[in-house]
């Protein structure tokens, strides 16, 4: 099958590379003309204009558009609307805003294109791992792109299967799923990023509280001095807590056990923000992701204004200067 | 009535000024002389060893020890117990825990001396304005130290009456309680100081929040830029938010509406970690509470561990390295 | 001056009460008749059909609207833009939330009608006390409205003022504030709200901890029995956690120690969602702040779903059926 | 080599399983002689008293207790320390807090009895999968024992090496681990369950967002009715959230979609309450982990007494009665 890739950027890129690995032709337009050259020496087929890209594509086409969420995508899907004929398909394969995705369907649809959200999470272990894809769109839609979508899924693999799925959609198992309607596919990968979010942080605070125990001010006998590399490796096998995100943080603790490259300055997609505004919108209490979510607003600033004004009531009411130690 | 003090740093030096602008008799030991000098003029007699302070205060003596928590009480009052007599009354005016209340007033009991613990709360406005006392300890105890108690409270003032209060404890009225048995009083005072926390916070986040309105980045039409000392003076009159801790902030918004003399590093007192650690015990849930010590925490640090973990993890499954914008 | 007020609800009616009483004139409207009947008995000038309200203003009109936020509030001011002239002014003193005063107020400009958005706060005490105005619009048309602020403004009372304040905006000693452009007054008032939600939380836990301190559970010895009633009582005089809403909860409490005439069912009204929002959008941590905010979320629940997936997962890797003590 | 076993609920019998599996010898105890009697007829050697149970035991003795922390475990070890003779090694495999390792290893040393300190993780799938084991103690009472420990650890299995870990404990990457001292085993696993709380967490908020997309007070085109068994298997492959909790939350909804089998109600054990303490402790911010817990408790209650002062500061200042719609 053939397949039009906007964007070849590292994610876009290996889009391709994983579906030319399977037998499928792809077309590729970016914006740099470097990129497309790289990838016509993999095997792609290159367009250094998007009137070019458009050309080269045989009807009905389908265009994924992998690009940073915002303006990008924005302005592409809407230049795409202007060359696309009716029964061709846009698939926004980004990190956009579901809501973003349902007002650009609609424009689509008014000139009889097909819109198709598809949320991707592999990173840069897809390329082999294969991408966990969540599907938004019509279904006649999602089901043409099908030969495409199952070349970039995992596929079961070895990972056991689940009991009590029979009768369930089968191609979960394989590592891709038609979520629901148009924005579906975005709102499943942007909760996803969401867990994500809270999953770090949880993982980060333990180890927080494991390398805190050896505190110079703690009593001697209830001071431990652990080692987090091997305390992450033994929890990759048999315990509750073992996870991908927890076999990532092995391999970085064993790299570097104090984490002395790493700054700490973390920063947020807007999944994580937009996962809030839901939480929100539905009445739903998401203690822990917002949470998670505020440590990174956190980690970016040297000190937030919130901090000062505590620091000026302080010295108001009991002439605290800072950096004293008597509270309250 | 007499009253013996251990300790004049400023809330125990302000707590004897009170006390002799009231007519009562003090006298008054601290570690370095120099402080025992200045009361003397202010008309307290002083002691510059513990043995010479105790042997000047008639019996049954009343010692009011005022010295930061931990080993400065502990060794205080352990010496004390050796110098005090069956019948004596020490009461504990600082912010200690209130199981170290129980276990002290245990070792005392044994030696037939009494002991009350004080919670206090009033700051660098407390001689003016009168101390807030909530009071642990037995009844015939609290009750031959309250001439000494209401001189130090603040008394009616102005403040309006509640309805519905006739027949309840009239000295709560008088700003003093006794609030219970021993270390009923640091209790009451530690989770005094936990809602302290939780109400500075808020309105730390709200200031934030107003000031993060004029962000340039956020569009047009709906970017704000207010003047913070008005917004705290406006809620200080008929609204909802109104309270002390939004008056000390309109002082310091007035004076420094950027807050600039500030650069937030918040100490916490051992008080709001209590109050959680009661939380935990009780089964409580304390959100609000935990969050505003936590970030008085996360403030003395440049950067935490957790951040580093975050980093380190985002950088094994997306190569995404610090300072960059695509996240998750 | 003459005010024109639709929405006759608790806190239209007292508006109008407060601006009768410094003798200003009313024309009032409200969707059902008799609310028009009852103020027109107290000295206001009634009108049964919007048609006839507009009517009965004197040029330029300045007609306040106080209905709910949302569809009540967009309609009517939708009916307005169609019978106001040029040079009129809508007033939407509800709780809207700011963007679409912003969106409302290109609206009615594109008709050359004016638009002030007026936060307030003070509920059932404001008719006596007054209400704390904060004000968005553009200069020259909040400089119009400004004897009819005076009069609901609470004034300086008093209330001690502020050092420091010499310069800046006087209106804000009296209660009101002209905070910014339109929006920015329900932006102020927003995040008034939430910190309000953060106030009340903190102190709600405060007493969930005080009150557990008698658990049954506890050790005998750190096993507290207080009286919320005076505890609250005594905070009011002189302690750091002084404030309008802990003189609301002595109240609360002194009628009712065990709150038992609560469920504990609390509602949420738009702003706390849309304070999160905006620190969502500029990237402030707002701990306390969603933290309260979930917990209301939460108190209108039996149980989350949220909770059943625990319940669920525990019973998956522990066979730990619910109801039983063994955990993780 | 041989083993001791003191009580065998699930986890003490299972380990025992998988000892004789491995060709090991089981003496053991427990208070009911029926489970006594089941093991000894898979193979173990019986005992009814705790006397005789000791005395079938060959010097230096190994006894491993599995039971209840608190109390069951307190009095099992003081009654060993009579029984127990020099060289003997005593080993808590439950749940105890850290601080009672230490002061029972104290105990025992004045005995010349060794002491380790076992966390276990693993559930009822350790008994197939092997058990994951943080080991706290001295190094040559470990090494004694690690004939045993390697036979419940799961080994490496065919979980991939994590690069960079050569010349680091290899033990780990077996799924065992000596973290440090006395106590440090049960610090790890203290952690390691705080982890797990926020894990747990962080996917039901997760998926409750999921469910609460499909709200119908939610605007059209952007409500989504997901099937939850389908995303959970689906992010089973590739995404980054795939981990044990998802692979068994994926089992849970396959079987439940709607979860209606489970009320809701969760426990918490002391690990995610320690785990906070030692935060507190250590200053370390636990948002996350303290947020996690506190839903814990909150599932627990009807209503706390937090949401019933929250509901009478707003009938006072509002006159809102609850279940009505305007808040704030």
């Amino acid at each position: 099958m053939q397949l039009g890739m906007i964007g070849l950027g590292r994610m876009g890129a290996n889009i391709v590379r994983r579906l030319l690995r399977h037998g499928h032709e792809c077309v590729v337009y970016n914006r740099t003309a470097e990129k497309v050259r790289q990838l016509e020496g993999e095997g792609a087929i290159g367009a250094t204009t998007l009137d070019a890209f458009v050309d080269k594509l045989a009807t009905p086409r389908a265009v994924w558009v992998m690009l940073p969420a915002g303006e990008p995508t924005e302005q592409t899907i809407g230049a795409l609307a202007e060359r696309l004929q009716p029964g061709d398909i846009v698939i926004d394969g980004g990190n956009s805003y579901y809501k973003d995705d349902v007002r650009r369907a609609r424009l689509l649809a008014e000139r009889g294109i097909g819109f198709v959200d598809v949320g991707t999470s592999g990173g840069v272990w897809g390329l082999e791992r294969g991408y966990c894809l969540m599907i938004g769109g019509e279904e006649q839609n999602v089901r043409y792109l099908d030969p495409l979508l199952v070349a970039l899924a995992p596929g079961r693999g070895e990972i056991p299967s689940t009991p009590g799925r029979e009768g369930l959609d089968a191609r979960a198992e394989m590592g891709y799923l038609h979520c629901g309607l148009v924005g579906g596919g975005h709102f499943v990968k942007m909760v996803h990023n969401g867990i994500e979010y809270g999953l770090m942080q949880a993982y980060a605070e333990g180890f927080d509280i494991l390398r805190g125990a050896g505190a110079p001010e703690l009593p001697e006998g209830h001071r431990y001095h652990f080692n987090l590399a091997d305390v992450a490796e033994v929890w990759r096998r048999g315990s509750v807590v073992s996870s991908w995100l927890l076999d990532l943080s092995a391999i970085a603790l064993a790299g570097d056990p104090q984490l002395a490259g790493y700054s700490g300055f973390v920063q947020d997609s807007g999944e994580g923000r937009w996962t809030v505004a839901a939480a929100l919108e539905e009445g739903v209490s998401a203690e822990v992701l917002s949470a998670a979510l505020y440590t990174r607003f956190r980690s970016r600033q040297e000190h937030t204004f919130a901090e000062k004004v505590l620091s000026a009531m302080r010295f108001q009411f009991g002439g605290h200067t800072e950096h004293t130690g008597a509270g309250g």
